[in-house]
């Protein structure tokens, strides 16, 4: 039910007709008076109702007793009354048939009260209502000019889309982006996130003209798997940045198993959001940033970027950042020298970074400028320039305003860094003015075009993710539930083969044996060497009473240890009863890889990939992804872990085989996707052998649950 | 002769009585203008002569048309002539007796004019002068009013000292420490440092109280050994910034040896800094917030910091940046509710960081701030202030102004964050213009932070480094000599044992055997198992004829061993010269390490450790530093790679010999460092057992030079 009105309730969030406000105060010091107050002063052209039993008439609105005294439709209403008087409103909203209401009021599960915050989201669920909040400021939407937020009244109209976890930090940001003229499409307080999140709302301003680029402010996650859903659709279309703080997960994903134990929370976050293509920020400022960058500025359609400077020493730092950021230089230097030649100076450098010296006046340095975005193969350009007495700030702002109308026509990304004193402080303050990208700190520069080329090459993957595999799940699901009902909650070894087979993954061969003939015959079959255990459950610890032999190499020596089996077992208790002996080839050593997965607190189901033993345990050496995964994205996640020259063979060792390493990461995915009563699948070890000769599962292990995952 | 004079001639760099300058201008375009006007305008003291031939007098100084004719005594010139003059000018200064002299001009080795530089150097230096630059704008000494560059003439005066090898960049930094209020000791050009560098100026600057922290920006370094010996003393006394750019010094490290592919060149850079003390910031804002905040700021006493916030949302992206930059937080939680219970508001909280909500007033936040400052046991505070409604700017800089008074009775580090719009852009430029440390962005403010604890940690050691070793020196250059005088650049395989032994590091035992009779008793005597080798110059592949045979168990296998290879042998060339068998003892496996040294262009003598084979090879999981290093340092280096855990014992093997490690590296640094004549060394594999059991040297590879290191 929730999926089903999610569109039309985002809309009548982000563009109501009509509106509500459940609480309006005529106390000017009251929230229920700043929120009307903003409403009215930015001119929201829809209805506005106040809602208060006192009141007659609030600035210049008619003010209604009861929600049902409203004649017309409501399509959002807001309501900023005590905690404990919310639940009543709802039912108010609930006849009045509102679909969307944003629960400003605190005191609820962030104080602890948990108990008024599901009773409010139970009945607004059951009543088709979605909820914004509670705990939240409110929210800002420039389309129709509604600043229902008890925060600042002028918000500058623009581009960014922000939606925050943090309401002080909300409030800070409109501060910031007046400030810094960024311009908003949107502000969202999520507060508890009771219904409405995340995922919700990227939906929504994905497909919103207004909006070009996205910032979400995130502390904890709660329905993981839906959002990464949402925003590996969004990323396609539009660049979405995250500032993710805090460790608060950390608890959600101290899970019982291996798997879980590898990496703090935060790691996962990274992993997935990099899957995802969402842009992560380090804080505020350059997520910021970032936004207003890539809201504003055309998207490369190559890499190849040229640094022109007046100042050697801030072309090499601009240099070491591109490094960081990930920024391609150009650097065909043939082809550089022969178009920058002619305006570069006596101990200039026509080599990228183009080096004009301090002695290069406005009309050079535009000069090289222009060179750069006229030529085709130079996709992109940072102009950087240090404080020279050879240009001041008038002609240097001049020069930059005329270079930046050619960028537009160029449809080429160019980002200035001015370095320097009261010069630099006057060129970028008066640029930033008009929304050219001028930032006094090189790395604040590239780091905006870094993500530029990130989206942009986010962009350029194209294949459909697919997610099918030949396994059976039902078979799977058999398995899982006669495990469930003998009252396990995790498989026992044989289930475990039978699931691998199932999945078509090839675990150890065995049989079990009734007789010494049986013994030999499945032995043969299995190929020597083999190993044999007793099948008793009068024997508990098989190994230490002589009920486990390895290395059987031939016919004679299985004769040998059937016997020797049966006699040690005998002598340990002679009363136990053998079912048989189990007959398991003996697995050839191989590279150890380990997968794992696990339905995560905050993600739900995802995948780790690492290679076994001490790169797992001592080198943290993983990589994780959520599911589902399509085979292009799980071999990235082989070839990202550190070692992955081991696997490509290294010192004279054979390449492994890499394409069946993929394939098993795919399938165990593929099960823990699909199984939701798998809480834990963990193949470990798997053998991978040279190219072309396979893996080997050599154990298995798998935890299950009787509630679904998340 | 440089060193002796070093402390004289950067007293008269930094404070003359008296200056020339030879090249003086009528022209105020020109730079031997601008400079005498710098001079003047800020107000020099001491007496001023301006050189020029064809003018009588300029700004009001007296010229002389040459220094000759000057009757006093001159502690400084400065040269503002085109190149080709310089070297005569240089004469007239020697004449003059005039031990330092700083060259404006450029036109020499960055643009490939080696030969001039060299000229110019070389005469300097045999007239006991010290040349500053060329290539250079100039330097400005606060101590005594002198602006000797050409670059803004008024510079703010303060406690910051910068050096810097770029013109363009060091006169934008003027500006920059101009806007932001951050006072200068001095600032220095080293263009080409064909004499003076970083070292010296260091040494100076450490000593005099008027520099409270230093800037370095380096593009490149030569005389790097000298400089790590300068910086590891000074960094006992002050904190040293420096940001290091460029990749140009890569082709420097590209060495024939392993060791010197393993990284690159920044790695070993950003080691050897981390083992100087020296904090390394990544762009020139971090560099001069660092600076500014350093020299204001009083060192911690002690760990533990506590956040107060009035908002949750900053307050946990504190908490990552706290864990970024190595802040340690407070977190007796008992102690801090009975400490912050009263203060905190309903739903804020006593934990650290200590939330009083954005419902907290002017008045309640300061009262907070003081509980924290007066408490012992808080030892850093980071306050951090979301914008609200509750505080105007103006109650909000009265407060931090009084807390920041009460900061300097406490003598512990107290930090602002602001972040918001208006009110933040009021509060932080007027709090900036009092120096009081207060930041827009939370990282900026807690990187400040983390870098005072770096220094304090760095002050907290005071152990005295000692660098002996039982090795004598002059037997290992006995046998560098004979290998030098038989032509090899390399040592023999004998050489190296022998050197091993002089070292006291054991390499597999072994002796050669001129009979059947003595190969027994040698074996015995090493104990078994044994290889045996032909020993022979007419054998060339000496396994591939039989000349080698492994894994011999007894004396029956060495007897027979012995007649096998003879036969071999002389089945192969039957008039082979046979020197004799060598018995080596075979080396148990254990971990393999691999130790390597070399003489890096740049820093000198260096070593490297690793764990063998693919941790070195695939994983780049090593260590270096710079030689010489103690032994706790060199203990350091063990425990900071990523493998470490291996050493200690993972999966129930036991924990390796670290001390015997720590030992074996001290010595092989110890021997790289003192005999000049190796320019690289490596053991490799060093077998490691058990703890207790000691080490084994599988191999040595040394390579040798002629000429000594630089």
């Amino acid at each position: 039910m929730t999926e089903l009105n999610t569109n039309t309730s985002m809309q009548k969030l982000f563009e109501p007709k009509s509106i509500a406000v459940i609480g309006a105060s005529t106390n000017s010091a009251k929230v229920g008076y700043k929120i009307l107050n903003n409403i009215k002063s930015i001119g929201f052209k829809g209805k506005v109702y106040p809602i208060n039993p006192k009141a007659d008439e609030i600035l210049g609105y008619k003010v209604y007793a009861d929600l049902k005294d409203v004649a017309g439709e409501i399509d959002m209403a807001t309501i900023v009354l005590p905690a404990k008087w919310v639940y009543e409103a709802l039912k108010t909203c609930a006849e009045k048939k509102v679909s969307v209401v944003t629960i400003i009021s605190s005191g609820f599960s962030e104080v602890g009260n948990l108990e008024e915050e599901r009773k409010v989201t139970k009945f607004a669920a059951e009543n088709g209502i979605r909820i914004l909040g509670p705990n939240i400021f409110g929210h800002y939407s420039a389309k129709v000019s509604l600043n229902a937020t008890f925060g600042p009244t002028n918000i500058p109209k623009g581009n960014v889309a922000i939606i925050t976890q943090s309401g002080a930090l909300g409030v800070a940001m409109i501060g910031k982006t007046a400030v810094q003229n960024i311009g908003l499409s949107s502000i969202i307080s999520v507060g508890n996130k009771s219904d409405i999140d995340e995922a919700d709302l990227v939906e929504y301003l994905v497909e919103q003209d207004d909006t070009k680029s996205i910032l979400m402010y995130i502390e904890g996650i709660q329905k993981g798997e839906r959002l990464v859903k949402v925003l590996k659709a969004a990323t396609k279309k539009k660049p979405i940045v995250v500032i993710k703080s805090g460790r608060s997960i950390r608890g959600a994903i101290a899970a019982a198993s291996h798997t879980g134990s590898l990496a703090g929370a935060d790691e996962i976050f990274d992993a997935i959001m990099k899957q995802c293509g969402v842009l992560r920020a380090e804080n505020i400022q350059q997520a910021l940033d970032w936004c207003k960058y890539l809201s504003n500025a055309p998207m490369p359609n190559g890499e190849n970027s040229v640094i022109i400077t007046n100042g050697g020493g801030v072309g090499v730092l601009a240099t070491d950042a591109c490094e960081k950021y990930d920024v391609k230089l150009f650097d065909d230097s043939q082809y550089l020298d022969e178009k920058f030649n002619e305006v570069t100076h006596g101990f200039g450098s026509t080599k990228n970074p183009i080096d004009l010296t301090g002695e290069a006046t406005s009309k050079e340095y535009e000069h090289a400028l222009n060179v750069a975005l006229k030529d085709e193969s130079m996709k992109g350009v940072l102009a950087l320039f240090c404080e020279t007495a050879m240009i001041d700030a008038d002609s240097l702002i001049d020069m930059i305003k005329r270079v930046y109308d050619n960028y537009q026509k160029a449809e080429k990304p160019v980002i200035f860094s001015i370095f320097g004193g009261e010069l630099t402080e006057n060129v970028v303050s008066q640029l930033t003015l008009e929304n050219i990208p001028v930032f006094r700190d090189i790395y604040d520069a590239v780091s905006c075009l870094g993500v530029s080329y990130r989206q942009y090459r986010h962009g350029l993957n194209t294949i459909e993710e697919k997610h099918k595999a030949k396994v059976s799940i039902s078979k799977i699901n058999d398995i899982i539930d006669n495990a469930l009902a003998d009252g396990r909650e995790f498989l026992l070894a044989h289930e475990g083969n039978q699931l691998l087979d199932i999945a078509g993954l090839s675990g150890p061969k065995s049989g079990i044996a009734k007789n010494i003939k049986q013994a030999v015959e499945i032995a043969e079959d299995i190929g020597y060497p083999v190993v044999m255990k007793v099948v008793s459950r009068d024997i508990l610890h098989k190994s230490d009473v002589g009920g486990v032999l390895l290395d059987l190499d031939n016919k004679e020596e299985v004769l040998d240890a059937y016997q020797t089996i049966i006699h040690n077992c005998k002598s340990y208790k002679s009363d136990a009863v053998i079912d048989g002996i189990e007959i398991v080839e003996q697995v050839k050593p191989g590279t150890e890889i380990i997968i794992g997965g696990r339905r995560d607190k905050a993600f739900g189901p995802i995948i780790m990939f690492g290679l076994g033993g001490i790169y797992v345990e001592v080198m943290k050496d993983v990589s994780f992804r959520a599911l589902p995964v399509s085979h292009r994205e799980t071999r990235l996640m082989v070839e990202e872990i550190k070692s992955y020259p081991l696997l490509l063979g290294v010192r004279g060792e054979p390449r492994r085989d890499i394409d069946k390493i993929v394939n098993t990461i795919y399938r165990v995915g593929y099960i823990l996707q699909n199984c939701p009563k798998i809480t834990d699948i963990e193949v470990n070890p798997l053998m991978v052998y040279e190219k072309g000769k396979g893996v080997k599962a050599v154990d298995i292990r798998v935890m299950l649950s009787e509630n679904e995952g998340s």
